[in-house]
């Protein structure tokens, strides 16, 4: 198998993109990463997206995407695992680059979501359909009944539940592409508008409107062509339950677990060699069980250990440097590949006010559903 | 890269399956490919599907199907191409497997498409949202335009036209999981109902519920667990214009000719030694046009030859043995896999009374949209 590697990236600002269509913003995101990889051809392309059908009557992104970025011919085909569709499509694109078949590939991510007016019930079609949002429940529904397991479980309170959104906004603050850059407070998070108990709407990462790629080159080539290719290390992708109720237990996502073991496993590498981690807090509980998952923290101590400032800056690995899904904007078929994007950044140190010194190995982690799939990637710089 | 074969296939019957789910559908589809490969775990799996979104409100159907079928935990994804889903899923799970990455893959692909009601609304998905099913015209018209255009210039008649589908039905009646098993005359043809002039009722691919699963696995791994493997010795893949306005001549499919010339090249084979074809005959124009990229026939030539018997048993090559889309059925997202079933059936010699005789190379033509995207496979019996 061949060596892979990331040589350019790009994104549009997360928010709500009122004036560009979803090709517009993949196009403006693919361009953007096809500059800074110094390209001007690729060879093939996954197009990460959850659900175009829905949002916007547009399937085929493959064919739409590469026509209109300028790139018709080529192969193209889009990538769906829920909110984990732009991870996946980094999965996809890295086994094509890896095989030989191609030599540079995109992976990117896409969602247009501020367009739909029902957009819980499009979100509620990650989940089991038939026993699931059939009956009426919601995705903060779901999370919510994980949220009051792990409180129950192991002592956590409402005030320590707040504080990865808080972190999460802080960090957000030095980024430029994130929606809601500004500073949250305990006190905010605790007297904003309930959604689904314990959950109020702090705590929930929002609708946004996005797209990112990065681009894939096998490691030979991309020595040749650029000057600080990002490895990918490891790479690990699993599925657990499609529906809460068969999880074994509720505070547990097994499904983050077992690719976080894959990914550690063909990178050769352990949690203390991670520096930084983009995870997916789609919830505030969500960040808490996956940072567990992921091997951070022991099982029931994530959370106060988060709360206690030790997954920021400083700490013992630094979480959502780019202000998270929760602050830089979650618009789900792109939330992993622009995960990727901001370890691919700091890994260049060109991460600007959020850069972390001393990056061993970045890590991201992209789930979608209530754990019915993750993949985790492990970057390094070389 | 390492070499592939198909050593198991599993499909449900094509038509209207009003007592199985999606799920069902899939997993009985799995599960018979599994029993066939004689193999009772899979490392990853692929879902082909257009539209489970707008069509079943089910996405995340990696999850889905990797928990329903037995195998929770397996890395899963779905892939979308359109109507060329389950071929662009049979593409991305060779490349897991050639890269090394995996041993025994499952490309799979599903649509249930009778419980919609606004069926073709959800297939103009497939087209370019914004320039064409925006104003309201079908796939029947787009193809409509395109059958028009090549009567005008190579001056087919009507009648020429319709034999394209009076062959599919009648290698049909030997298919027992075809969705229309009967006989077709030119006559019914040309009585059936207008739906967009020229092309009536039975030009035109039905609506179908169904599922079609192959198992990939390297050839070393393959030669040790099956006595009967089939190689996938080219594949090729391409993306055209998403709009129909956007082809430079409207009897000709691009993507199609791209990904015939890449499969060939990657096989090493021209299109003299394909014995048989299932070709993407989403319309009874399609047939032709796509005979002719693939270059069976010159162009122009293809709708004639075809109705004078040059595809049939004992013709030039014999294409659609297994009814095609026309007859067979059109479960969007299953067709590409169910086309590489029917190849993979008459290279092992049980086709029963659809058998071709002395066959060198088989080939499959799936096709998205109107020439959005299309993939081609090319098999060997080793």
């Amino acid at each position: 198998m061949r060596d892979v590697a990331i040589i350019g990236v790009g994104m549009t600002h997360f928010g709500e993109l009122w004036s560009q269509s979803i090709r517009d913003m993949f196009s403006e995101a693919a361009l953007k990463a096809m500059d800074d990889a110094g390209v001007e051809k690729i060879d093939s392309l996954y197009v990460g997206c959850m659900s175009s059908g829905l949002y916007t009557n547009q399937e085929h992104l493959g064919s739409v995407m590469a026509d209109y970025m300028g790139q018709r011919g080529i192969p193209a085909m889009r990538v769906e695992s829920a909110c984990a569709s732009g991870g996946m499509a980094v999965r996809a694109a890295f086994m094509e680059v890896a095989s030989g078949q191609s030599d540079i590939v995109m992976a990117g991510g896409v969602e247009k979501m501020w367009d739909a007016d029902d957009g819980s019930a499009i979100l509620a079609t990650a989940s089991d359909q038939e026993y699931e949002a059939f009956t009426g429940v919601t995705f903060p529904g779901l999370y919510a009944m994980m949220a009051h397991a792990y409180m129950h479980k192991y002592g956590l309170t409402r005030e320590e539940l707040a504080m990865p959104p808080v972190f999460n906004h802080r960090h957000a603050i030095n980024n430029p592409n994130a929606q809601y850059p500004y500073e949250l407070t305990v006190k905010g998070v605790l007297s904003s508008s309930m959604v689904a108990d314990p959950l109020r709407l702090m705590d929930c990462s929002p609708i946004t409107d996005g797209a990112a790629a990065v681009i894939l080159c096998s490691m030979d080539k991309a020595k040749q062509i650029c000057k600080n290719p990002i490895r990918i290390k490891g790479i690990g992708s699993a599925t657990g339950p499609i529906a809460l109720h068969n999880h074994n237990d509720l505070t547990r996502l097994d499904a983050v677990r077992l690719a976080g073991e894959r990914a550690y496993k063909m990178a050769g590498a352990t949690p203390s060699d991670i520096s930084l981690c983009e995870v997916h807090d789609c919830f505030s509980i969500a960040q808490i069980i996956v940072a567990e998952e992921l091997g951070f923290f022991e099982y029931g101590k994530g959370g106060k250990a988060i709360a206690n400032g030790e997954a920021t800056y400083g700490g013992k690995v630094v979480i959502n440097t780019s202000g998270g899904l929760k602050a830089k904007g979650h618009p789900v078929g792109a939330t992993g590949v622009a995960q990727l994007i901001e370890v691919v950044e700091q890994l260049q140190g060109r991460a600007g006010k959020r850069q972390v010194e001393n990056i061993k190995l970045g890590m991201t982690q992209n789930m979608g559903g209530s754990g019915g799939s993750s993949v985790v990637h492990i970057l390094e710089a070389i």
